[in-house]
C-alpha cells in the first residue's frame, strides 16, 4: 500500500509539518510494523486497568527495562510502578504540559536512555498519547504505541458478565458526556441509551454522575434503568456501586469517591434477559465461539 | 452491598437455576475479588489480539501453568500456544458444542487438573465466555474472567492513532452487522457513523464488508467517508487496507482474507482534521493527561 519513503521530519519546517496528513497516511511504519511488536523509540504503552496483572507482557518487559518512565501520575496504580520500575527514574506526567514533557523524553532518549510513555488503560481510549507522539516524532524520536486493557473490560470481567451478551446487548459504546471537553451537541449518551441493545460505558469523574443521570431523566429515558458503576477496577480498593438512572447518582455520591469511574448503563451488567437457553436444551446445537464469522 | 451469601449453586435444581438474578446480583465475589485477581476455578482469559506478548501478565502466568488449555482454535495465534502452553494439552474449542466442552473442563477440573479457558481478545466484546461459565457454576466449579487487550486496540496502535481524538471523534462504538445473529433492525452501524463524531469499529468477517458498506451508501453516507480495515491485528500477516464506504468493500474481497477483520469507519484512523495546536503554540499550556476529570 505505501511505496512512498516515510517523510523525514525531523528536517521539515513546522509550517510544513502542519499539513502532514499525505506523509502520515504513507507511515511506512503502519504497513511494515504489526501491533505488539518492539520498535525503535519511545513506546506509548497502556498500563491497563490498575492491576499489575493486567499489563501486557511485552508492556512489563519495557516498563521492567526503562531508565525513564513518564506515567500518568495517580491514573496509574503505583503498585504497578513499585512491581516492575522500582529502580527507574520516574515522572508523573500530571501537572505538566507538553512544553515541559516532550524535551524531557526526547533528551533522555538522545541520551541513549531507554524511555517509556506509561498511559492508564488502552492509550487510544480518551488517552492523549497523540499529541505527545506527534511532537516528539517531530522533534526526531520516533514513537509507538502498546496497546493495553481498557477500565470497561476489567469492570466487566469484576461484574462476571460480558459487554456484549446474547438477547441483550449487541454494541457497546465508550463515551463521554458533556463538559470542559465536550459540547452538550455532541454528548450521545442518550443516543446510546434510547437503541436499547448497547451497553454504553461511560469514562467519567464521580462527580458527573448525578448530573449525567439528571439528563438521562429529562429526556425521558426509564428511571429504572440499571446502571453500575465500577470504581478503580482491579484497584485493591476496587467497588461496585449497582443502581438505576434515577438512583445511581446519590449512591456514587454517598460513596464519595474522587477519582474517575466507569459507569454502565443497561441490563449487561446484570446479565438480565440473558437467554440462557442451554438450560433447556441441554447445550446441544450451540457453537462454543461467539468470534465466529456469520 | 452484598451481605447475603452466595447462593451455592451446585444444589439448586435446573428449574431453580433458570431464575437466578436475584441470587447471581448477591454474587458475593463480585464484591470481594477484584479483576485480575487470581482466583478459585477456572480462568476464562483474553488471549488479546494474537501476539504473545499483548497477552496479560496474569493470563501468561495462568496459561502457562496450566495443564489443559482450551482455546478458541483459529482465532488465538498458535504463536501464542506455543510459546506459553507448547506442554498443556490443548483442545479447541471450534466445532465444539457446549454439551461437549463443559463436561471436559468440569471433569479435568475435578480431577485436580489446572484448566484455563482461553478466548481471542476480551472475552466481553462478541465472545461466548458467559454461557460456558455459567453452565459451569451450574456444575459445581467456579470460574472467573481475566480481561484482555481487544483487537480494536491493536488496530488502532498499528495505525498509530487514537480511537478517541481530540476534535475528530469523542466516542467509540464496538458493533456488528446484521446477519445470521442480528436482526436488521438491531444494526446500528448507519446511526454511528451519522453522528459523526464516533469512531465506529466492526467486528466482521471479510466476506461481510462490502454488503455492510452497501448499506451504508443505501441509508446515504458519504461514499468518501474514510474507512480502515484492519486484518489480524497484531498476528505476523498483519495487514492495512485503506479505502472509503465506496471503495472498501472491493478491496478488502481483492486481498482475499477469508478470516474476521477489523473496520474502523471515521476520520480517527486517518487522523483527518486532527488539531495539531501545539505546533502553533509552542505546546503551551495544554494538559498532558486526557483522562482527568472535567
Amino acid at each position: 500500500m505505501s511505496d512512498s519513503p516515510d517523510g523525514d521530519e525531523t528536517s521539515v519546517s513546522p509550517q510544513a509539518a502542519i499539513d502532514t496528513e499525505t506523509a502520515r497516511e504513507r507511515d511506512t511504519r503502519i504497513h511494515d510494523r504489526t501491533a505488539g511488536e518492539v520498535q525503535e523509540g519511545i513506546p506509548f504503552i497502556g498500563a491497563g486497568p490498575g492491576d499489575p496483572g493486567l499489563l501486557t507482557v511485552t508492556g512489563r518487559d519495557l516498563v521492567e527495562s526503562a531508565d525513564l518512565v513518564v506515567h500518568a501520575g495517580s491514573l496509574v496504580n503505583s503498585e504497578l510502578l513499585d512491581a516492575y520500575c522500582a529502580e527507574a527514574e520516574q515522572v508523573s506526567s500530571i501537572g505538566k504540559d507538553l512544553e515541559e514533557l516532550v524535551p524531557l523524553m526526547r533528551d533522555a532518549y538522545e541520551d541513549g536512555r531507554r524511555v517509556v510513555r506509561l498511559h492508564s488503560g488502552d492509550p487510544a481510549i480518551y488517552g492523549a498519547a497523540l499529541e505527545q507522539m506527534d511532537a516528539l516524532e517531530h522533534e526526531g524520536v520516533p514513537t509507538y504505541i502498546v496497546p493495553g486493557v481498557t477500565s470497561a473490560f476489567a469492570a466487566s470481567a469484576t461484574l462476571r458478565t460480558q459487554l456484549t451478551l446474547n438477547g441483550v446487548s449487541n454494541h457497546v459504546a465508550f463515551t463521554r458526556p458533556q463538559g470542559k471537553t465536550l459540547d452538550p451537541e455532541d454528548d450521545h449518551i442518550s443516543e446510546f441509551v434510547e437503541m436499547g441493545d448497547v451497553t454504553t460505558c461511560i469514562y467519567l469523574g464521580t462527580h458527573a454522575v448525578a448530573e449525567t443521570m439528571d439528563r438521562l431523566l429529562d429526556a425521558g429515558h426509564d428511571p429504572d434503568t440499571p446502571v453500575t458503576a465500577v470504581y478503580h477496577a482491579s484497584w485493591p480498593d476496587e467497588d461496585v456501586i449497582e443502581g438505576t438512572i434515577a438512583t445511581i447518582g446519590d449512591r456514587v455520591e454517598a460513596a464519595g469517591y474522587r477519582a474517575s469511574a466507569l459507569v454502565m448503563i443497561g441490563d449487561a451488567a446484570r446479565k438480565a434477559g440473558y437467554e440462557r437457553s442451554y438450560l433447556y436444551d441441554g447445550w446441544a446445537n450451540r457453537d462454543a465461539e461467539g468470534e465466529a464469522d456469520d
